[in-house]
């Protein structure tokens, strides 16, 4: 069941830890469903999965959703791209977005349990034009008797704050405004900020773009 | 940020456990976008909600997901009801579910730190004759150091095995097929599972139904 971290996960002997390990070595990458609201949406979907990609990034498409595996900035200007090409139809367009790093339960992973590792920043994401709003949820998995998760948490919801992206607290998630592009970004640094301190985090959002129906954020923020 | 669980979660002092908290004191609830692919989205989603509800449950939709608030039975058989009313008019249905128990992060919780309560089952669902692909993740939040969550989990796998739906493992996420029903069941039944043992839980699936994408899961089971 490759979604479940565990202390507990047994590992070769004698791995030892990488502190850059490949993206593909350490288990980074999404999962994403993209989902115009169209009757005509195998042609937007089709349309939009076949934006232009980084050479090495790997997508597999499947009849639930799409696998990308890569490094954190390619992932996420990949996603950012699609999810672009389909709200500029002017339909109503959901993305499901999950990031994973750290090989939560990832049967080949081959880094040491316990080693955390995260690139600083994301490469900076050109503003799409597109209002994007978010739910949007983050989990820090096994931190160890030393792991300190929160000091980093609380430097992602700073990073939102500043990035000006941070609406509102919700029941089970935290909402997200803003330019694709920054929501994208916010969501993307905040999963390497934490993942410097924790090795296993996965995050969640559900991204809406061009609803028809009316939200007041800013009075909120 | 509510999303976020941690050990550190201040508490009030003198906070008493409870054996058997209210949905509301423990945080029990749901997170769901439905998304059917059709041009007519706005009047399925709005038929699809207004279905039958149990006397107490609370529901509340905005411009990105419905929040739902209740017991688990009744959250969990409200979002079959609801899923399946959509699928019925035979349109391409996706819908993204999270299901949070255990106050990761809620303001308000009143449940002491360290206490895990789930009921022991999910009330049964009649099946629905749709048949339902979903990407589940789970994720169980803060065992502390005498936790074992990873029994719990290995029995929430043996229970989607049993029920059936059990397709696969994939990046990220495991492969569930079968009636609605079933699928939402085994969901269910794995957060009330790993619930029992574990107080912060949430998991996150992606179900889709009337896929026009053929898919084969039955080979790999």
């Amino acid at each position: 069941m490759p979604e479940v971290t565990s202390p507990a996960t047994p590992l070769e002997p004698g791995t030892s830890a990488d502190p850059s390990p490949t993206p593909g070595d350490y288990g980074v990458g999404a999962r994403f469903t993209l989902l115009p609201l169209t009757d005509r949406f195998v042609e937007v979907i089709t349309d939009a999965l076949a934006v232009d990609r980084p050479a090495g990034l790997e997508v597999v498409t499947d009849d639930v959703s799409t696998f990308v595996r890569g490094t954190e900035s390619d992932v996420v200007g990949y996603l950012t791209a699609v999810i672009a090409r389909a709200a500029r139809t002017g339909v109503h367009t959901v993305a499901q977005v999950l990031l994973s790093r750290g090989c939560p339960g990832e049967v080949a992973c081959e880094v040491a349990d316990g080693v955390a590792f995260a690139p600083e920043r994301l490469a900076p994401i050109p503003a799409t034009g597109l209002r994007a709003a978010a739910h949007w949820s983050l989990y820090p998995l096994h931190d160890g008797p030393d792991g300190d998760h929160m000091s980093a948490i609380y430097a992602a919801i700073d990073g939102a704050r500043e990035r000006g992206t941070l609406t509102r607290s919700e029941h089970f998630a935290t909402r997200l405004d803003g330019d694709l592009a920054d929501v994208l970004t916010t969501i993307g640094d905040a999963w390497l900020t934490v993942g410097r301190s924790v090795r296993h985090v996965a995050t969640h959002a559900t991204i809406s773009l061009n609803s028809p129906t009316t939200s007041s954020p800013a009075g909120d923020r």
